[in-house]
């Protein structure tokens, strides 16, 4: 049987990593097979092209450009790893995915959200994710506890005006498809992971896995 | 003024380089000031992306990913040297554009003109040569000439079937496209170079720049 493709979406420091663990630990005491990715990257190509978008050029990097380069490092991702690993049955938990760009370089750098639309279907066709778990917070407080965690790449070191575009853009394209949900991120770790599961339980199982 | 933008394109070993060598002494001689540029590459970013797409990987690297790598090169070349350049009245040699990736990867990789036609907009808008020199020749002679000038990379290695696609791609939107002058590239290379500089004559400045 086929797995379920499950993503994980949020902007900086919104706790994408820890809800990951939090879901893969879930999904194996339920006897399921997970693999976990991460994007940009997760193929050999795919991690050189992640280089090239998180490193400082003296040359402007455009929109398009960066825009171009997500989408080349996603489809190796889910032509040579995702695709397979489905196919094998097991369930796919993906750090980002095709909302990141939709959210960062369709809002964000404000390319527009019909763009970056032609733009996936012509190059992913109509693979999209079972379910979408969007980590919604105030730029302000991600930015801070990515900050803790360490040095802030090219697109991380962005305008709070730049999140917020992204933030906003995020929730726009939530509201209007059934498969994304929302999440509150700013609520402590526990509860956060406690609305995960059971985001997930009623999306994929019908149920929920916890008394709420 | 602004200056010109011209696109010389062919098949491997069609003669694309000695031909801009002849085209940029025969603008010089008219004192127009000249900037080549090859593609894929041409800034440090995109010269990256030269490697990657020329490489050979483990992994297959999906058509769709060439023909995203082969734009972003693209976007970052355009706006970061071809603009400025035309700008301030240079006129542009450029060894391959546009008409390669809907050649190569639109024919040669079957990804098809119309999704070519979408992505070009979608990243370029409107954006194009003010003239393409398109050297045909029969692909065997074309790779046998690369052959003798050295090892071939991931895409020349291609078999004669794809560049036979490729070829017939160039000619089949040459047909429909008044700015792309077709030059026979089997001739000996003095002619091919008195074609294309007649070529450019009549298309740039309305006159044969010799007597034919
Ligand atoms: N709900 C939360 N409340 C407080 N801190 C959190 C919460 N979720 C994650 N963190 C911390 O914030 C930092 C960024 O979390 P991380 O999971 O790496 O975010 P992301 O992968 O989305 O960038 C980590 O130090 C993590 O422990
Ligand atoms: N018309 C021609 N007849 C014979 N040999 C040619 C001709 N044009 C180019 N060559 C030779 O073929 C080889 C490939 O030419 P080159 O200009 O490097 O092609 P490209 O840049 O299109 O790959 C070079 O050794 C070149 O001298
Ligand atoms: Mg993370
Ligand atoms: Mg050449």
């Amino acid at each position: 049987m086929q797995g379920k493709f499950i993503v994980v979406e949020g902007l900086e420091g919104a706790g994408k990593s820890s809800a990951i663990a939090s879901l893969v630990s879930h999904l194996q005491a339920k006897s399921i097979a997970t693999l976990t990715v991460r994007e940009p990257g997760g193929t050999p190509l795919a991690e050189a092209l992640r280089d090239l978008v998180k490193q400082e050029w003296q040359e402007t990097v455009t929109a398009e450009t960066e825009l171009l380069l997500m989408y080349a490092s996603r489809v190796q991702l889910v032509e040579n790893v995702i695709k397979p690993a489905l196919k094998a049955g097991k369930w796919v938990i993906a750090d980002r995915h095709d909302l990141s760009s939709r959210a960062y370089q369709g809002g964000g750098r404000e390319l527009g959200d019909s763009k970056l639309r032609t733009l996936k279907q012509l190059v992913l066709g109509d693979f999209a994710p079972d379910l979408t778990l969007l980590l919604d917070l105030d730029p302000e407080i991600g930015l801070q506890r990515a900050r803790e965690r360490g040095e802030l790449d090219r697109i991380e070191q962005e305008t709070v005006a730049f999140f917020e575009r992204t933030r906003a853009r995020y929730l726009e394209i939530a509201e209007a498809d059934r498969s994304i949900q929302v999440i509150d991120a700013e609520q402590p770790m526990g509860e956060v992971h406690q609305a995960l599961v059971n985001a997930l339980e009623i999306a994929l199982f019908g149920e929920r896995g916890y008394p709420s």
